[in-house]
């Protein structure tokens, strides 16, 4: 028997391959899915089994896609109306080898998940793992948050589910869980991906609340935002679609054809570092450096829009595709061959953002300079604290709610360390600000090297 | 926080690197250690601890080589008087980051053996976690015949490490031992590297009796071969020697300049597979498939001798090096070019071992002619199941034991599948054996097409 | 300025990629063409431009496959009706940056043959290097008797095309071929594969005949066989088809689905060494080592079957399918699991086939042993030199022309080096031959020891 | 037979390796040498000889360190005392199956160097193919300058290479020189790497001068610069040494550790590109993108120091450090974890450069701000074409020459596209400048938009 976690970058997503005898099953599939054959032909495997633990909304699955390559059967819950695949219930059950895989619904995140308890029948008929999707994570559970008007349901469900049916598995049981620290689908997961149910019993702070009112009330509290790319995934995921079997290559334009596809009305996508752009860029070009693709590329990126990007190497530009392309995103046609080094070689424009550090705002603030500190955190982390003075607006919401910022001021992007801020400078400059700069270090250097800071809104 | 379990085949060997913040632990490196700092940096952290779990007799260890090129420090248990690294006692404790690393002395499979607990500090100040080296397998338990006048001693304080130590932890922990199935270690190691110390101590055989005197008696019950290069392995990671951080890049020779190697005492290793051994071989070399050479090679190759390789590719040729470099054999200058091929055009002699078919072995004990039926398996597994008039003789022993074998009557090597036979009928025609054939399937083909079998001696 | 040779083993195929100023051209892409869009990429350059050479009939060419995933445009000769592609003509020129590219009409090997000549115009307007596709290798010209009535006139145009068009371009100008040694497009090409038009004009045999006459009766007098295959790639190259842009993935199979895919009228294709045939194959399987698939396959196996693999290793199957595929095979659905180990466990029939030394066979025919010495060689490779009573039939042929060898004798397949032996074995036991044993060594073997030869018929 | 060309990039490298009959010969091996084991074994080939063309100025030739692996006989001329390795004379020859190599002495660009001629002895006695070292390059000729007292003599021993040797080979003799396009080793070099003698002989800038003194007098006029690092090189590759034959492997440290090593004297050498050094970086860190490490790290790196390490990404890490290590540094113990973020987010300081277009310069210059252009190109570029008032300071000597840049003005870095501005701009803020800024874009961007341009000193 063989078992092996896949980390996806960005999303946080893990993915889960297991094979015995030949024969190999999958757990909720990326749609990148070419790895997957490949570990089960280096384990002398054929994926027969495919299982969606339940309808993503945070990325597009590769189900269809791994199934075309495999043969392999797709199974999913069966509350929902899946165009594709098999619907599965309550104690169905499935062999591979000496491996037993038990359905158990587990409905809650989303109505009609499932988690899936792995027996190793040679050696116990007890359960030895479980894969619990966006029930159970590591130091968290999933959010519930999806039907605003039925979040308490929702929290209900998924409490029978965690207590009535995850738990009582043993505390010897084994977690893999759909995603790990980082995922938009839950909140302050761990950020180690191995754990059991004992040590989740013990210690998830969401598992120590006794009651299920109690539980229900922690998860209805509990603040997340609604990035507009789910709306994408749901359909993606649900409905009937064409295969998305090949990642797009961009092809390398020097910076005349890049400018043309440009003036094409393409979205040009800077992927560079914080420092880089703020060192130069493209005027009205979109910063969104790699590590925040995953993240925030979904709140700003309209799917109909072709997409031209800015990288500072190839093996950069390769990863930034593959998190776009997990996300949907199949439009992307060319990158900025050589760099900006192409464009400011050709004499074009370029624009820059100064990067201002915390010292030099704090003296700003001491010295009651006008300026706006626009703190473009999740509204739970400024509450947490935040600079005086600052003005809290979440990132995502930035583009529709511009006119809240003041234009007769300069403008500070500032956030947790300065990746998010530089996305924020790159909207506001495309937006026609004029004096705009941003701090990298941002709050982390703040409380590095000790600033007065305030607690609430 | 990150984990990885790294899988070295052939050996069955586990080893884990773990990081955090920045800093990053190893424990029980393999010689070929050049994964480790690989990984490390994937995760942008500097490799600061080593740690074994006791000193290993079946793989040399990679640790000194590690620390020299990350300037780690190793440490082991004290109670042996290692030439490097530094030892340490129950309790001691380290911390990477939010990783709390106690150690705590489990004796048994030897005397200074100690396994590692895990603690994630961020998440809770209870084990998640426990590196148990070659105390707790999954499904099985550490060997401990190493002393044989002291057998009991030593499975006594290895009753009270796993159950006054081990156990006690908690189910809810994740067991990472040294491990996995395949080793020679240990008798009935699971086939999967995962599990919990609430699943072994509720599944693991060995654990589930209950007194100290019977478990006592079920480890010195429990039978193992003790291969010759144990005592080299000993030595190589207890005593002062030169690094080995160079894995043996050996060279193709055409055939003529192989013949010298040979004629200048070289042991021609043939790590082809059986079936292409059998259909034609150089005389006088040694059979052991690619996949056989950690059970076998430090059974039958000195290690004063330089070893020459006939492969069918290079991919082959390299694993082979790779297996034979961790049971410390490094005097491997060169492989013959282009397989067997190179040698039959040259003219020169090659020889073949016919292959027999269970339903013909099977066809000559009915019509009682004439044959040796020379079953090299183990003991434990002759007296489970034989072919009636078959002679048992454990492979490793049988170059010490062939005036054992009657020379009048054509042989027949048998095994459980063909792949040690092939070895036995390699050894047997190199020492004069005249009429050897080798049955490829075995035990199992006669499982398969339902020979009748006996029981016990 | 960029350029590499990209050699494909198997079909000895060269083609090649170059680029300047961010755009690339290729020369003759191969099917599986991922790996010139990653050399493009790697040089910061997007690939615009595909050049065919001819029409080839001895792989499929991968231009649709690679315009489909680069936009580039598809240029052929236009003395035949492609389903795709623009025709091009004396003259026609082409401008990547500084590098300028002429079409030259070089027919002979087939009507719509062109060259390309390369001029790299920052250094000078005289040419640098041509592409001659299959007009003139290093060493050799392509082959002429494509049209069998039309041989005298193909050979003229071919010496026009040289000794008019290729050779005036000057001494100093860097040959590009399509093919390398090995390949069926040319008798006796160099195993090198560079050279100059002034090293050719010197000493490539067929360019030292001085008069168009002579070199059409040195072109009417070579013989090539004509593998059944080359109709398909006429085809396929030709007509309209659907894309082949996925490699085929086969699944490892156990032994009883294996052998269920043998029923339902697979093709079981062994690419094991002639050794590992030899030693235990499976009976009714066809023989082909890796190294003969592209020389072959085309031969024996029918493009309507499915073909079930028999391999060593997981590289050697990619290897094969990879072949196969560029050969216009895409029906290989599974290979055996763990090589023949599985099969032989499982208890089925295997069968052997003994391999004879050359001393052996010399030893036969000096005692007058009745037995046939069935040499499979090439017809000019026996007339050069053949044991004495050997029967001679041409490989490729041997299935259609089993009645001429007899059956109430044994037989010895023989060749050059035993590599084609095992497959002409293998066809004879396929077809109910019952003695049947393989010289591995062949005439190599015997040219080494010194055996007693004959030349001519 | 079987020849590869192998580029190593940042010093436009080219060295060769080819094989026949399993032996194999590699031509100016580079430092990290195991790329041609690797080819070799590829080809089934030992290697047995290594030859060097000349003692090298520019890098660290790996000749013992790949001798010291494969066995390989090291040779190269013999008017130089070597403390390694086998001296060669005129017509020396060597051969390695059907290649004959023979020596042809070409001093000039150094005493002692050598060519090699290569013939296929299998197609004729005819020279196919020459390595030229520095000899003769495509497109350009070897440096004569290393003794400025002797320059006429070297230039004239050239001469006479050339001219009487290599050339006479015949037009149809493959080029295989030494370097590529920019290289420091000769003026002009093709961007190329194939050509022929025929080829260059009617088209070399310097093979079209007819009479030696015209050549003597054209190579004496040519102007190169001398870092001094070329001393080191000198010694490294003529004196005795210890092996190298491992790549440095540098930590990733945090800041805190990464400013202890600062402090501890290290150089802190920013790698990244010039935009993100624009935006930010530490003070007193040395720019050097990573494609200028092998122009210009000889020329501000003392060899004696440290070397910290400010990446992007571990890919370019690992080039840089491959660069740094062929120019024989080799102490290079860590990089600053996760790109400066994690220094900005330390709170520790960090400055930035503006980054200023070529319009603004134009824009100054016409309105006759005062501030200094300082351009730091080599002085033939700047006596091309440069900005009206422009500075000339080559960036070489600039270290050295500080106190020619007036300190009472601003100072803007120029060159040719900005990637040596940049490294321009953080010497002087080293240096205590205080305003300093950087023209991205340079003077290809000042081309491109029709700046107004003088010419001359």
């Amino acid at each position: 028997m063989f078992l092996e976690m896949i980390r996806s970058e960005g999303l946080a997503h893990l993915s889960y391959i297991f094979c015995d005898a030949g024969k190999a099953a999958v757990v909720d599939p990326r749609l990148d899915c070419e790895i997957y054959p490949d570990i089960a032909i280096k384990n002398e495997a054929r994926i027969t089994h495919i299982f969606e633990t339940h309808r993503n909304e945070d990325y597009v699955t590769g189900s269809r896609e791994l199934a075309a390559v495999t043969g392999a059967v797709i199974y999913h819950g069966d509350k929902l109306p899946f165009a594709y695949g098999t619907g599965v219930k309550e104690n169905d059950s499935f062999n591979l080898g000496k491996i037993n895989l038990r359905v158990i619904e587990t409905p809650g995140h989303t109505y009609e998940s499932i988690s899936l308890v792995l027996t190793d029948t040679e050696s116990s008929e007890k359960p030895l793992a479980v894969f619990t999707g966006d029930a159970l994570f590591t130091g968290s559970t999933g959010r519930t948050d999806f039907f605003p008007d039925k979040k308490g349901e929702a929290a209900g469900l998924l409490y029978d589910s965690i207590f009535g049916k995850v738990l009582p598995l043993g505390d010897g049981v084994i977690l893999y869980p759909a995603h790990g620290s980082g995922s938009v689908c839950g909140r302050g997961i761990a950020s180690r991906d191995f754990s059991t149910i004992g040590f989740e019993k013990y210690y998830n702070p969401a598992l120590q609340i006794k009651t299920k009112q109690g539980f229900i009330d922690y998860k209805t509290r509990e603040k997340h935002y609604m990035p507009p790319y789910f709306k994408e995934m749901e359909k993606l995921n649900l409905e009937k679609r064409q295969l998305r079997d090949k990642i797009p290559h961009p092809y390398p334009l020097e910076s005349d054809s890049f400018a043309q596809l440009k003036n094409d009305g393409a979205i040009i996508l800077d992927i560079r570092s914080p420092e880089a752009f703020a060192g130069a860029y493209i005027p009205g070009s979109l910063a969104i450096p790699l590590d925040m693709i995953s993240s925030f590329a979904g709140w700003f990126i309209n799917y109909s829009k072709h997409v031209g990007l800015i990288v500072e190497s190839r093996e950069e530009m390769e990863k930034a595709v593959r998190r776009l392309f997990r996300m949907g995103y199949d439009k992307i046609p060319a990158y900025l061959a050589s760099g900006l080094s192409e464009w400011e070689t050709s004499g074009r424009k370029y624009d820059r953002i100064p990067a201002v550090h915390a010292g030099e705002i704090v003296r700003r603030i001491t010295e009651k300079e006008q300026f706006i500190l626009l703190d473009v955190r999740e509204l739970s982390e400024y509450e947490e604290s935040h600079l005086p003075g600052a003005q809290h607006l979440f990132l995502g919401e930035l583009p529709g709610r511009l006119n809240e910022v003041a234009r007769n001021k300069p403008v500070t992007a500032f956030c947790g360390t300065g990746l998010r801020a530089i996305i924020a400078a790159s909207i506001l400059k495309m937006h026609g600000f004029k004096e705009v700069d941003c701090c990298l270090g941002s709050m982390s250097a703040c409380a590095a090297i000790g600033c007065p800071v305030k607690k609430g809104r």
